[in-house]
Parts: structure tokens; C-alpha cells; sequence
């Protein structure tokens, strides 16, 4: 119990660690010597066998890194593939090797060969106090480069592997954050929430320190101060289905202890150079692990959640010329939502409404990606972690936003513990799609004879499955 | 700064969090089924997309791998090797693939066929709660079985690659060990301690408490009640020559403020899981640092030291018909050592010295292993950290040990910061011992008629450079 | 949650203060002028209107204080006394002036005349850092002196009255003692151990770590490293009749979890500095609450207490020629006490269980001090709080203390919650022994025609009631 | 130290406990019964013996209390002077014994028997969880109604009494306060802050985050949450003669490093129920001494200060027929300063100047309130911890309010370590105002011809000294 304190005042030495370990750098060596010296020092780095003398070194070449030039960051990337990949002498003798006696040495040699020298320059440019927080940075830096620099793509896969393992799991930590968190914490929280936007301190206030609010973040032991990715959590008593039903000031607290429902309503990675590394699932997972404990009465676990792919695909289909999802009809109505006031006017949004809703079950049940899988991000996340579609809103957000991007429409996705696993395997073995009865029925019941009549067989299925039709019948039924 | 602290709160649900994620796990798979269970749920981990189910498979793994017996325990480890190898037909494909185009994917698809399964699989375990300190029981396994099977040697290395990256000196956090340390953390010093024995909590009392103590340890996050390394410092006014000047329990402690010396007296490994993966020089030099910043009149850093490989070298030297070390005068007078009084009696002592402190000088620089290193294991690590051979200590410790292994010399090892990098240097590019002029005397002015005649031109060098002799002289000036 | 952090910092900053503020002392008042400069120092500490530099001259005089000598310690208590008494003509003047008109401003002149000059002195004193520590270390003292010189009392009142002030329930921490707690703690922990005492560490760890251990003290936030209170508790299955059920270094531990019974079997006061402000009941009821939240299945909070008075009490019984409680028969029968090893012979000490079970009765339910109240201390303080007499052990602890204090007699007080508080008002207005049926029957039923034949009327009732009999019988029966 | 980190563990208990405290009170007693049900609670917890039923008491008290309309609270003030005085009858007999024989025992009795019964009232209602935080807002409601009541002048007098003991210094904790604090004190530093209002969170960023900028504040461990006072600190190069110095925006922050003076520049109470417990001084000292370790090369601790009775002062001296300080013509030549525009015209400005600072500097040193103190509140403080009166500062603030009660002027106050002490005796004892000669001969030298040429003799003293005229002259000269 209080070991680990003990434990935990060792963090305290990371930061403070930093400053004074830059003095460790023979003097000389800290001006910059731009690119040409950079790559020296990284030679110089990669051959050290001084670990000590390796950090000073590593914490030079990281600190020359941050005040190089947009293009000698560039050009910096560049070297790293160019110069810092694998030897490919060593590795066309270790083939060699290898073809002669397969022998498992013959594969360790072949394996380290291969392996692109950036890859230990990294490693040894972690040994910087703070390093890995600058290494972040250039990654980020890096996945700005990627589109113009096919080359930067196998720089990437090195920065990726790496981190996947020093992210691991295994070394995150969750973190409550609320009204007594720092507040060089919760101003990251300002500026990294994605979702919806938290315009200044009071309306962060409002997120946080009522009696019916919750946020969570994980943290990395080496980035102490910068939140990976946080989730802002409201207690309520039913599944609520507009954000504002949520976020309304006016609205008033209950208590913790009255609440039924637990719903997930914003989800925000916050380190763009971690991008590719999954820390969600394991948030929200772990989320409602700890509201569990703390808030036995709390026996649902659901998202409000944006649907961002949806106008975009709406769009696409009412340009089709034959479409099977929306009728001609359908198109037609639907030119209503052209008109950006659509949705002030009871009776034109009462007719949106009767074609947007099936159109959105297609959208999530049937639309998929050249490659399978559901359209929109979003679902693809939580139906990856073995949620369920629980339930569309209609209008659940008016903002600009939301209307763009989704003609207002919000979804909700159940996490029923009992149920992850089986839908997480249904989704990732067979991309299925789960959803609740209602959300199917609005596919296939609603309006069956109209817009979804040419949609035979296949299509009122849930899922897309091209290998194992076999197993389609059950879903569907 | 208080930042720091909301930050080291975050590390307290590490150790909570483990307790509750077993429940993750379904029932009926928290049953052992023997190595083939195991190999099963080691195929589902690593084919498992769902992260979050991840962490359950991970747990159950490492909970039946603690449960296995020794054989099935060694039968774990040939499995790792037989099954979880790199898979040879992707192998055999990207070595083909390579060969018609040396393409940067080429390489990394390469890198990845001929990475063994078993390093994911290590990765993959590493989401267990707590995971990495199994793991590492579970290397201190491997490193027990490894003599008596070859192959494992491939899957240390695979252990060994990961938990130097795991590791790596940016995640290590440096912690003071003083006597409000928690008892748990102590109790850990107490039985890790492997160069002075600590016989009880009296004597670790005497070790951390009085004024002119210190201890420091490295941890590692997800390892927060157990050191990796530590060592014990005395702060003196002068350089100790004997164990008994530091360890007495009757001396009085001085004022911090009045030392000007730090002795290091003691520094032990404390996880045989992490043999190879080194420490070691990150702590010395952080400890001068934080020392020096704390009490800014200590000038000198220097380590009081055993010499464990002295007895052996001395005995095979004895026991040369033809010695470049001992004439057959000195041969025949070191029989005192034969007898276990030879140093309570001083003038069987005082004989003994004048044979036995030249031997030393030449056992330190000129005695060299095979593959052209100091002989003594401790010299190694202090000269290769950067440090000089500041001094000998004739009889500076006479427990049985000492004896045994020394008899009962020490020596005194100086860390001078300004000289580190060139020591370091000289002896990682060119296997040169840095020595104070005293000790070098010693070796050739002492007795240069006698034993050392024999010793020819090269003899006289510090070093055993047998690539670039054009250096050698420079050094032996 | 983390706004606690934030607090709990900043008490970091006591001890850390204490060392640097002594530098506000001017040097020249360093120095010790023996009692008289003592005196000075405290009127200038009183007259000082400035607080700041009362804080360096608070810090000096407990400095000075601390190197008094034995006799010089004892002359300024007696100074104090004396010197620092109340202004007898302020006094007079302020009773004048209230008999001449009694207002509120009257009445408050009068107590501040009354109240004695030291008063303010020790608030004054209590401005130096760390000055409450040195403050109890003097009362320490002063308890030992007030036996020899009566006027030390109105001394005492002095700093019991203050202290009782500072040491309000209100500024108290409870915290659970561990194997995790810092060493310096724990070695107070045995040294401060006051009824089954700790031998060493490992004896420690077996009270603090197994699972089904606890410990818990309080501390006040100025005096940090230093327990006021603590209570060691065993976690059981039942409640255990003899310390070696508890203690015995063989049995299995059980997991906290299967615990039905929180056995609390030693209590120890710290400072003896402050004898006489009691924590204790607060304590017991504090950790019966934190122990019902983590371990919702305890529904048994009992002690097993020893019976310090108990030979006292049965040694004058046997003595008398006319007890209430012994017959001639028993008196003879009790010689057996007399031969140390009497608790060996099982025939022997079925013989006395025979007798002394019902003299313990008596003991507890009859016997009175002469103010009223139960013999022993430690029933005393139980039954005070709320407790009731639940089981008496024979031979509960055969160590050599326990059977010179009570013929190894141990008793259980049964903590039950609903009752707590009756129970204490029963005894608290009314000196009612609130004892469990199989307790009073013992005294009763037992032996009727026997020794306690001579017992009439009102000693067959559980208390003392000289005021209000009616109640009497209720208990009785 | 480590040490302090588990007792800082502590503290977090603190908050905690409350909440489940509440549940030791019977439910029938948590309803509110008013005014007479409160007088017999407290009744009740003045009778208790058992204190731990006296904590769930003194919580319902204070519960109900804060449930009392403004009205009853009143009432409730009135009762506790009406029946929680001292007992009469008690006092009358401790009276006549005291008169019989001058015992210590008689006068302990009188102290106690004069005691007003609701001191130790107040005392168990500090046994509540949080208690001391209500009973502070208590008293802040009774310093609202003492105006109106005279008779709660004696009720306020135990309240201060025991504040007094409660928050000595010994029990205050310094903390720093910067942008990693804990949002909810940080939004209590904008709700208190008293001098230079802070607008926002932006505004609070500016005088927390950089570099150049320091807070502190002190806390009692029973008020975790709300600092008691706090001081804002700019560390700068030069004596800043205006707040815009201080506060630009656009100022470029230097290294804390470079700074040579540290500028109190805001000092605020936080605790209207604790006004009269005076922490400002050991505030301002602890931080010099805090500020001195980390930043040695800061010399210069100066306040920068508004004179907030400058404007009152000058209106009467303006009014005067014949004024002391100002002459018929600066009398006509000040009318200026009734266009609001003044400031800023260069020309009235500066003739403004020439009679406005002489007047400032007869204010200071010259002016004295009835008792012979200074008029500024301000400067009494600062004077009275031994500051000295460095510089007054011409239109140092044009803030509206600053304008309104000093006519822009701002001093700085000079700590300078050495002299505090004496500075300090010189104003307690003496009432000397000690300032620097530039202030001085402001007064003196520049217009000795005009408007202080009446001024004889004892107008060129700097002090105020009607009993020892004796002293004076050595100050002024």
C-alpha cells in the first residue's frame, strides 16, 4: 500500500533528471553542425560502447533534432532511410549462411541483419532523459513527411515497431483526471479533446468536476506530464441521445451513486506521433473495470458517439445512379438536406427522417470499405473492441460540425461485458456487424417494399461475408 | 514540480490494477492443461486480434507457466525454440523476394520472416498485469537451463534483445535507499547485498542511517518493489584501504557536509533475469552527479573493491615452471599464502607484501583473457565504465572470503569525471589500463632486477595491444 | 483525489523546514546561559510582539532546554511554576472589577488574568519548527518530576490543557502500518510495542505482513515519524481464546477475505509525553469502520486483552480472613497459585480453573474502585468505550508477564456497533459492567451453594449503582 | 526522506473520512429541529464522556448549522454568548476559595471556572470530520454580525482564542503554487486574490507559468484544500516602480537565474473567519529564506505595494484650513486631481508631482492614527515585520481603483534580512518608521521654504514618539 508510494516518488527524479543531465554533453559538441554533423553524431552514437558517454550523445543529437529547419527535418528522414538502413553486405553474407545450414543461429544473424541500423539508433537515442518525448515529436514530424516520401514508409515501420513495444500495455497507466488534477494537465485536455470542443476553463470545469462526470486518461511512466489518449465519461440514468441531453449547462448533477448508465461520450488521442498504436480498447476496457468497482449500481456501459463517415457516403449514394440504397425517390427527398435549415423545420426534418434512418442502418449494416470493413472509423473502433450498435439518434448533434459531417446523427455503442469477446471475435474473424434488433429492423422492416426493395438476398444480411457464406443465416436471423 | 507528484500518484494503480484484470479471464481456460495447454493458448495469444482479450491470455499464460514444474518448465523453453522459430517458408519467400529486388520493403519483410514468433509472443505476454516481472523470472529460468541445451541460446537472445529495449537506461529511475525506505523494499537489499554480507536489520541499519551514508537504486516502472541494482556509499574525509575503515561499527559517523570523498563499497545486480543487461555505469554516474550537487565539497569518487580473480591467476602463476610474474624466488616464498595465519603474523605478512603487491600490479596490467581483457571481472566493469586504478590495499579485507578469492586485497577504483570519457575511451578502442603512476611503479621500479628481468620490452606496457603496437608506447611513458 | 496529493506535498516541507529556520537565531543566543539565561529568553519570547523572531527564539530556548541537565530541567519546571504563574495583582484587579459588575468583558478579563503566564509561553514555544515534538519530550519529563513536587500538577494542567487543544481528534491521521511502512517507523513500532512484545524484524513481519494481519496508528501531521496510538489486529475465523492462536509462528495464514473476526489483541500508547490524552477509543472505532468497507464479511470486532489487575485483586481476596468472593475453601484451594508451575499439572489447573473462573467474574462484575469504577485498566478503558465483557480465557497467555498479572487470564471485549453506544452511556452514567450472559452466569450459576453463597441481594447485580437502584435490576437479569 | 512521503500518505485520509463519519449519527438526530435542538445538541456534547459519539455529535451540530437561516444563525451567535458563558455559580465559589488561600489549585480553578463554556463547546466541535473548516465559516458569519451585537464580542474573543492555538505557526505548511497546483486551489487563488485581480485562467497562467514568476502559500493540514494566505513573487532585475512592470503582457520573462530581486508584488488573505490570526509575516519570511536557497544570486526582496489610505489621508489634508503638510497653494495647486484625466496630461502631471510626493512622504512618515500608528494599513503590516519604506512610486498603478484610493502612488518596502529585527523592535517598541533617506529627504529637503516650512521641529522627526522624545532625534538625523 504504501510501498507503492515509495514507488511512486521515483517518478519524481524523470523530470528533474532532464535539466542536469544535458551537462553530461562535452561542450563543443552542443552547437549544431546541421545535418552533416548530425549524422556524425549518430555514427558516433551507434558505435559508442560508453552507455554513459551514449546518453549525453543521444541527448545532443535529440536536441540539435529540435532546432534543425522544416527542411533539414526533412532531409534528416531521408538520411535515416538512406544511410541507417539494414548493412546489406552483412545481410547478403547472413543469406548466404543461411542457404548453407538453416541452423537457428544462421536465422538470429539473418534476422539481425536485416534489421535497419535506425532501428538501435532509436533504441540508443531513448537513453536521452526525456527522450522518448522527442522522439514522439519526430515521428509526428515523420508521418507529416510520409505522403510525399514513399521512401520515409519503412523509417515509419521502424518508429512503429519500436513503439508498440515500449507502449505496450503492460506500461500504461490510468489515471483519473478531474477538478483537482494539475491544472498543465487539464490544459492538455483543452487542447487535445477532439470530439467536442471544450471552449475554456469553465466549460472544462463543467466536464469534470460535477458529481455525475468522469475522465480517464492513460499516461506513460516517461511522458509524466502528457496524457496518450483520454475518455470524458457522464453518469446517468438512462442512454441519453443527443449530446446535448449531456452536455447542457443548465442541466442539473446527480449523484454518482443514483447513476445507471455510464456513457463513454468523447474519446481524444492526444500524441499524433503515436499514431497506429491502439490504446483504446484497452482504456475503455479498463474504464469500466475501475466505474464497476467504484459504482456497483452502474449496469450500462455505453458510447455517444459521432458518425463521421456518414454524410460522405450519403452523399455518394445520392449521386448513384442506381443505388441500393436510397430509391429515386429517396434522392429526391433527400434534396431537402441541401438546405442547411433542414433541420429547424418540424416537417421537412420529419420526412428526412423516415429516409435517413433505414439509409444509416445500410450504412453501418451493409456499407463496407473496398477491404470489408465498416465505413465509418468510428464503428470500426468500437465494434472492433467487441461493442454493439446499440441505438441511431437523429439529430443527436446540431452542431455545424455534426451536421456536416453526419446530417446530426449520433450513435450509441453498447460494451456489455458478457458480450466483448464473442463480438469482438464475430467482428475481427467474420467482420460481422452487431447491432441491436432495432437497429436491423429499421433496415429491413420500415420500408421494405420502397427504397430497400431492390435489395435482395445478401443485402439484408448485417455483414459482409465473402469467404464463409455459411455462416451468414444466423447473423441475419 | 507538484506536477511530478499527480504523475507518481498514476503508479499506484499498477500494482492494484493486477489483482483485478485476472478476472478478465474465462473460467474454464484458468485451468492448467499441462504444456500442451500452454503451447495452445500461446498459438491463440499470437493470432489474437483483440488486444483486450490479450491481456487475459497473457495473464493465464504466465499464472500456468509459474504453476509448471521444473521439466515442464525446461519443456516450455524447447517448445519457445522448436515451435515458435522464425516460420522458414515466410522466410525462405522473403530471402527470394530480396534476391530479385533489393527494395527497403524487401529488407523489412525480411527483418520480419526471420524474427521469431517467440519475440511477439514475449511482447504479447508483456500485456499481462505485472507481466514483466514474470517474464524476467522466467529468463532467470531460461538462463539455468541454457548451459545444458544449445539451442536455447536463441531464444535468450530473443529475451535478452527485448529486455534491453524494455529497459533501456531512459525507463530506469534512480531512487535514494535510506532507512525510511518501506521494510519491503529493504528486506530486498538485505538479501540481494553480494559483496559485503548484511547479516541482519541491525547491521542495514548501520549501512543507511548515520550521516555519512548513502545508498541509490535503479527501478524500473512496472517493477516498483524491486531494485535492479544498487550501491552502497560511504562518505569519508580520505580514501579507505580497508572494508573495517568503512564497516566498523564503532567509528563515528562525520558530518555529510565535512566528506570529501564518496566510496562506492558496494554494488550488486539484484535480478539474475537480467544477467547481461547493464546497469551499472548509468548508476555510477548519476550517484556522482547527484552526489556532487548535494554536498558540493566532495571531491573524490572513488569505489573500495574486491578482487575476486587475483587468488586463481596467482595460484596458476605459482604454479608456471617458468612465471613472467614471480621468479622461482617468489614462487617458492609464496607458499606463506599456504597457510591460513600467514596474516596474523607480521612478518610472514610483511614478506608476503613485498612479492604479492608487484604480483597484483601485473595481474591488473598485463594480465589479460583470451580475448585480450583484464582478467579480474570487477576491473572490467570499473575500467570499462571509465574509471582508474587508483590504489591497491594490501590486506584491506580479511573475511575468509577475501581471503579466499584475494587474499584479502582490494583496490580502489577513481571515477574523476573530467577523465571518464578519455579512460572510457582508452580502454574500449585499445584495452588500456588506466592506472595511477603509484600502481605502475610498483610494477616495474619495485623490483626490477628480480622477478621482473624476465619481463621483456613489451612487458613493461599497461596494455596488451597485439593490433596497434605504434600506440603502445605512448601509454607505457 | 488528487487534490489530497497536492496537500499531503506540503508536509513535506515540516521536516525539511526544521533544519534551516534554526539559522534565524542570532548567533551570540546560541549559546546556553544556564537557567537564568533561559528565563530571560522566555520573557523575551513573551513580551516579543514580533512573531517572526519569536519563532528563532522559540527554537533557541527548546534547544537549550534539551541540553539542560537532569537538574536543571527539573529547576526550570519548577520555574515555570514559580515565575510563569498567573499575575496575581492582574488577578485581584479582575476580580474587583467582576464583583463590581459582572459583563461578559469582566468575566473574560478574569479568565485571562487566571489563566497562568507559562500558557501562552508553551503556545509560543510551539512556533519553532518541529516545536511540538520537544513540548511533549518536556512533559515527558515533567510527569517524571510531579511525583516529587507537588506544585508540578498546576504545571501539568498547563500543558495537558493545550495539548488536548492540538491533539483534538480533529488533527489526527490514521494510517495502516505495514510491511511497506519506512523502516524508521516500524523500528518505533517494536520499540513503542507495550503488551506482547516484538523480539526482532522478523517477529515485526510476521504481525504486519501475512494477509491476515493489520496495524493501524495514529499520527498527527506535526509530528510525522513518530505513532501517537496503535492497534494490532488479527483477522480470523473465530475468536480466539489465547495470544497463541494469534501469535504462533506455525499456523497458515488465511486470506483476509475469509475472515469473519477483526481481533484487535495489543494496543500501545507512544509518547509517554501524552499520557492522559486519549486516542484510543477513537482509534477502535475508526478501524472497525475502515476494516467493515475493505472487508465487508467482518461481522465480529472483538479484542483479546490481557487482565493486568487481576493477581493483584485475587491476591488481596486471599488474604482477606472474610472475602465476598473466596471461601475459606477457595483460598486454601488457590494455594495452588503459589507454585509456579501449576498451569503445567493438568489436574491442578483444572482444579483452579474450577475457582478462579468465578473470582474472574466477580473481578470484572463486582469489583470497585473506591471512586466506582472496574478494578482493571484495561476494562476500564474497553467498557468505557462502548465495548462488553464478551468471554474470559483461562490460560489465555502463559508467559511469565501474563501469569504474574492474571494467572494467564485473557478476556475478549466484543466491539458491536448498534450497541457501542448504549453500552457506553451504561457505563459512563450509571458504572454498569455491560457482560455477556455466559460472563454473568459464570458468576452466579456456577457455584451458587459455594463461595458465593455469602454473596446477598445487590451482589448478584453487574454493577455499582449507589444513585438510581431502579435501573438495576434490568442489567441483573 | 522518504520518510515524509509516508506521512504525507497520511493526509489523504484526512478527506476521506469524512464522508463516512457522518454515518456514526443516529438517523432520528439528523433532522434539523432549529435553534432549540441545536442548544441540546450542544448541550449533549458538552455532557458526553464518550468521545467517539461526540464526533458523530459535533458533525450533526455543524451539519445543522449550516442549514440555519441567516436569522438563526444569529440566534444562534446570541445563544452561545446567553447560555455557553461561564458558569456563575461556579465562578463565584472559585472566587471566595481563590480570596480564602492564594493556592495554585484555586487559581487553576478560577482560570477554568471563568472559562466560557462554549471554548471547550468549541473545542468538541472540532471532533468532526472537517470540522475546523465550518467552524472558520462560523466565525466569518459572526464577524458580519459583531457590529450589530456587542455582546458577541466575547463570543468572537474564544473563537480567536482558539484559532490562535489551532493555526500557530508550528501547524502552517508553505507551499508553492504554480501551473502544475491542482485546478481547484488554483481557482481559489483567482477567487482570493485581493490586490490585482486576476480576470481568468489566461491572466492566471501569466503569473504562474513563466519562468521569472513564484507563488506561495500557506495551508493548515485540517484545510487541505484552501490555502490561508498566499503572496505572488516576480523575480526581475531592478526594483519595478509600477505594476505594469510587473504584470505586462508582452514583458519577454527572464531566467529565474539572472534575477538579482524578488518583488512581492500581491499579498492576500484567503480566510475571513480567520481575520486577526496573523500569518503574513512568517509568510513573507519563510519565502525570503525559500527564495534564498534556490536562487542564490537574489539580493534584493522588495514589495511593490499600494497605500491604499494615501487618498482618504490627502482629501482631508486638502480640506484643512490650515493643513501641516500642504500649503494654501498646493492646497489649490492638487484641485488637478479632481479631473480624472489628470494622469494623463505630461504638464498637470508633473506639477501634480512636485506636490504630491512630498505630501506621500508626510503621509508615511508624518501621519499617525489616533493610537500613534501609521494611517496605511499597508505599511503598518510591512513596517511592523521589519520592512523599511524603500521608495514611493509615482503613478506606479493607473488602474481605476488604484487612482481612486491613492492617486496612482505605489511604495516599495525593503526586506533586508539583516535589519529586519531592529527595524522591527524600532516600530513595535518605538514606532519608528524606518525608510530609505531618498523618502526621507523627499520630506525634508525638497520644498523646506513652502509648504513645510511650518512644520517645526517635531515635524522633520520620522516617527511619532510621545512618550520618549529622547530616542527621536537619533532617527532623524
Amino acid at each position: 500500500m504504501t510501498g507503492t508510494t515509495f514507488f511512486s516518488d521515483m517518478v519524481q527524479t524523470i523530470t528533474e533528471r532532464g535539466r542536469k543531465l544535458w551537462a553530461f554533453a562535452p561542450r563543443e559538441e552542443r552547437l549544431s553542425h546541421g545535418i552533416s554533423g548530425l549524422e556524425g553524431l549518430c555514427e558516433k552514437l551507434l558505435s559508442s560502447r560508453g552507455e554513459a558517454s551514449g546518453m549525453a550523445l543521444a541527448a545532443e543529437i535529440l536536441q540539435q533534432w529540435s532546432r534543425l529547419s522544416d527542411e533539414d527535418q526533412r532531409k534528416f528522414m531521408v538520411l535515416l532511410f538512406d544511410t541507417f538502413g539494414a548493412d546489406s553486405k552483412r545481410l547478403d553474407a547472413a543469406i548466404e549462411t543461411y542457404r548453407a545450414a538453416r541452423t537457428p543461429r544462421a536465422v538470429l544473424e539473418l534476422h539481425q541483419a536485416a534489421e535497419p541500423r535506425r532501428q538501435e539508433l532509436i533504441r540508443r537515442l531513448n537513453l536521452a532523459p526525456n527522450g522518448i518525448s522527442t522522439l514522439v515529436g519526430m515521428r509526428e514530424r515523420l508521418l507529416s513527411l510520409k505522403a510525399d516520401t514513399a521512401d520515409l514508409e519503412s523509417v515509419d515501420a521502424d518508429f512503429a515497431h519500436l513503439f508498440a513495444s515500449w507502449f505496450n500495455r503492460g506500461f500504461l497507466i490510468l489515471r483519473p483526471i478531474d477538478w483537482s488534477t494539475p491544472a498543465h494537465i487539464l490544459e492538455k485536455i483543452i487542447r487535445y479533446e477532439a470530439v467536442h470542443e471544450i471552449g475554456n476553463w469553465d466549460e472544462l470545469r463543467r466536464r469534470l468536476a460535477p458529481a455525475d462526470r468522469r475522465c480517464f486518461a492513460f499516461f506513460h511512466p516517461q511522458l509524466a506530464d502528457d496524457p496518450l489518449i483520454f475518455v470524458e465519461v457522464a453518469l446517468t440514468k438512462a442512454i441519453p441521445a443527443t449530446i446535448t441531453d449531456v452536455l447542457d449547462e443548465t442541466r442539473a448533477p446527480i449523484q454518482a451513486q443514483d447513476a445507471r448508465t455510464a456513457v463513454f461520450y468523447s474519446i481524444s488521442n492526444c500524441q499524433a506521433g503515436l499514431r497506429g498504436i491502439s490504446f483504446g480498447n484497452f482504456l475503455i476496457k479498463q474504464v469500466v473495470e475501475d466505474l464497476r468497482r467504484d459504482l456497483p449500481k452502474l449496469d450500462t456501459f455505453v458510447t455517444l458517439s459521432p458518425v463521421p463517415g456518414f454524410s460522405g457516403w450519403l452523399t455518394r449514394e445520392r449521386r448513384k445512379e442506381h443505388s441500393d440504397t436510397l430509391s429515386a425517390a429517396d434522392q429526391a427527398a433527400l434534396a431537402a438536406l441541401d438546405d442547411a435549415e433542414w433541420a429547424n423545420d418540424p416537417l421537412r426534418s420529419a420526412a428526412v427522417k423516415t429516409i435517413l434512418m433505414p439509409a444509416a442502418a445500410s450504412y453501418f449494416l451493409k456499407g463496407r470499405t473496398a477491404d470489408g470493413r465498416p465505413i465509418d472509423p468510428v464503428a470500426r473502433f468500437h465494434l472492433g473492441n467487441g461493442a454493439r450498435l446499440e441505438r441511431m439518434n437523429f439529430l443527436g448533434d446540431t452542431s455545424s460540425r455534426a451536421m456536416r459531417q453526419a446530417h446530426g446523427l449520433m450513435v450509441n455503442y453498447l460494451y456489455k461485458l458478457d458480450d466483448i469477446e464473442t463480438n469482438h471475435e464475430a467482428f475481427a474473424q467474420r467482420n460481422e456487424i452487431v447491432a441491436a434488433p432495432a437497429v436491423k429492423k429499421l433496415l429491413r422492416g420500415d420500408r421494405p417494399a420502397r427504397s430497400l426493395a431492390s435489395a435482395k438476398g445478401a443485402n439484408t444480411k448485417d455483414k459482409q461475408p465473402p469467404k464463409n457464406k455459411a455462416n451468414s443465416k444466423e447473423l441475419s436471423s
